[in-house]
Order: C-alpha cells, then sequence, then structure tokens
C-alpha cells in the first residue's frame, strides 16, 4: 500500500559531500551538500546544487571551480559540522582540524584528511529556484591509497561514505555487497 | 598516500534509480540510471543525465515528463536487468515482471512493485556532453507504508536501495546508522 507524501525532495539515496572553494580573499571554504550526482561522462562531470545565499555559491562563481571531497563514516561528524556553520563566520579548515591542499588544475582546495577528492572545472550555471545547479568537469580524481580495490579504483565498501537520508536527516554507512553491475541482471535476460 | 586516477566519475555514491517514460507510441518504458541527484529543494527537484542514444531520451522530451523508481536491495537483479536491455526491443515491464501504473500528475508511467516512486515534470534540459541533463520538478513522491519511519518519511535503513559503486561497477546495501544530520556536528561548534 503505498502512501503519497507531496511535492518533496524525499527521494533516496542522497550523497554527503563537501565543496572546497577560494573567496575573493583566498581564504579556503568548505560546506556539505547532498544535493549532487554524476551528470555527464564524456567529458567526465559532477553537479552540485547551493542555494545563493550560501558563503560557497560566489567563490564557485568567481573562480570557476570547486573541488568534491568525499568523508568516510568515521568522518561523518566533521561532514556534519561544515554544513551547520557558515565560511563568512568561521575558517572552517582550521575549525574541524582539516588540512588545505591546492588542487594541481584548478583553483579549489582539497581537504588532505578525507580519501577522496575531485577537481572540478565549472562549465555550466543553471538557476532552477532556491539553488543553483553548478556543473563541474572533473579534471582529477585523488584517492587515498587505502580505499582503492585490487584494481586501483575507489571501493564503495573501503571508502564507506555516510550516504545522507533527506527525510530522516540521517547519515548510514554502506552495507553487504549485492552483486556486479551489468551482470547479475543478465540472468533475466538470459531466462527469457 | 593520495594516487591521481585522473578525468574519470570515479565519485561515490551514486544511486540505482530506474526512470520510467512512454514513448510516442504509449509504450512504457525503464531505464536503469545511476547519474543523477537531487538538485534544488524548491521548487523540489531531480536531475537524471541519459545519452541521446538511449531509447528513454526521447520520451522524456515527447511527454516533458519522467518518473524516478527506487528499488530496495531485493530489487538489485531487476534494476540491473532494466539498465541492459533497450526499450526498443523489448517491453521491459512485461520482461521484468513489472506492473505498470500511470502517474497520478504527469504523463508517465510509475514501477508498483518498487516502494519509491516519484512524479517528475520536465522544467530544464541541458546538454552537457555525452549525457544530457534532465531535471525534473517532482510534483510527488508515493512510498510503500512498508518503508516508512514512525514520522511518515521514507527509511534509507527500511528502503535499503542498492548504492552503485561507480569505479567496481557494483552494488552495495546501506549498514550502520551514523547519526542524526544538523546535530551530531554541533559538538564541534561547542567544543570550539
Amino acid at each position: 500500500m503505498k502512501r503519497s507524501l507531496g511535492r518533496k525532495t524525499l527521494i533516496l539515496p542522497a550523497p554527503t559531500w563537501v565543496v572546497g572553494t577560494y573567496d575573493s580573499q583566498d581564504r579556503p571554504n568548505l560546506m556539505t551538500a547532498a544535493w549532487g550526482g554524476i551528470c555527464c561522462s564524456k567529458p567526465p562531470s559532477v553537479c552540485v546544487s547551493l542555494r545563493e545565499a550560501t558563503y560557497s555559491y560566489r567563490s564557485i562563481i568567481g573562480r570557476e571551480a570547486f573541488s568534491v571531497n568525499v568523508p568516510s563514516a568515521d568522518q561523518t561528524q566533521i561532514a556534519d559540522y561544515l554544513g551547520i556553520v557558515s565560511g563568512r563566520d568561521v575558517e572552517k579548515f582550521a575549525a574541524a582540524g582539516l588540512t588545505e591542499v591546492r588542487a594541481e588544475h584548478v583553483d579549489a582546495p582539497l581537504i588532505r584528511e578525507f580519501p577522496l577528492n575531485l577537481e572540478c572545472r565549472l562549465i555550466h550555471t543553471l538557476k532552477i529556484g532556491l539553488h543553483t545547479l553548478f556543473v563541474g568537469e572533473i579534471l582529477d580524481v585523488k584517492a587515498d591509497e587505502s580505499i582503492l580495490n585490487e584494481k586501483g579504483r575507489p571501493s564503495l565498501e573501503k571508502l564507506n561514505p555516510p550516504i545522507f537520508s533527506t527525510g530522516e536527516a540521517a547519515y548510514y554507512g554502506i552495507g553487504e555487497a549485492l552483486g556486479p553491475a551489468f551482470e547479475i541482471g543478465k540472468r533475466l535476460v538470459e531466462s527469457e
């Protein structure tokens, strides 16, 4: 039995990503964003949506760049903190005990302690309503050796990033492996 | 120690969502998409990115509508199947043993068996490259009673949707609760 919940952003899952930027005074800032996703394979691109009222908004436009930094489950408290305070009031890297690393390819700061960092060049800006969607072309992905699988790719299980639950306003970790993609569905094709 | 992985869509997590559409002959189609996310709170909106070569692409533009259907972990094989075959060749609802339900507010089909369904009206189309990003305003969310928490909101733990791991091409379920959002980070504010 289904229940109608109305016009709400109640879809699951959502990521817990931290967007890194430099402001006009070259001060680094960080902001947690759950409104985002991969949006293109070629060029490889990711989108994040921010309210115009955020301090990060103008910095992304000013530098035409941002980073996306992915925490692991044991950094959930830090990621949550970075979404509560504003960069107008606090130097968040220092306040959260994080280390700023300048990105190689774009004008944005990376979080050394977070295991996965993306360097993104702003290629599209789309004002939707309360939020504006920023599309960033991914110019590099930096991953800690500890989260790579035997093929050198980021493992969801090893990274164990906090997954954001929109309606509950809560975080969850990663659970059991459910099988290989583009593979387990073939059994249904073969049984046709 | 970090390793540079280059210009790739290696960010985590990604969702496993199934997009529902009607084609020009009123045939329902389904397609699994991992490139997507929430993109605005007002109007409540979600984006999904599709290649122009997909059969669903023209249907979204033709009807200015799509649905997003979220499976639970025990439906991962079906979701994977829906991403392997094309609606040009197969009537996927029938082939996957799924039941089509017409959306109430938009011209798109919903999957009865999937616990969470969104009815989306196309409000923006942004061609990025290989993929085109479609922004859908969420006109309704329909959720099975079994996945709602005590406040009537979708629970990530109860839904347990497959999370897509991009670099590994694998699915994982949801794990342990990591704490309430906009709450656990306050401990860092107070300790400043």
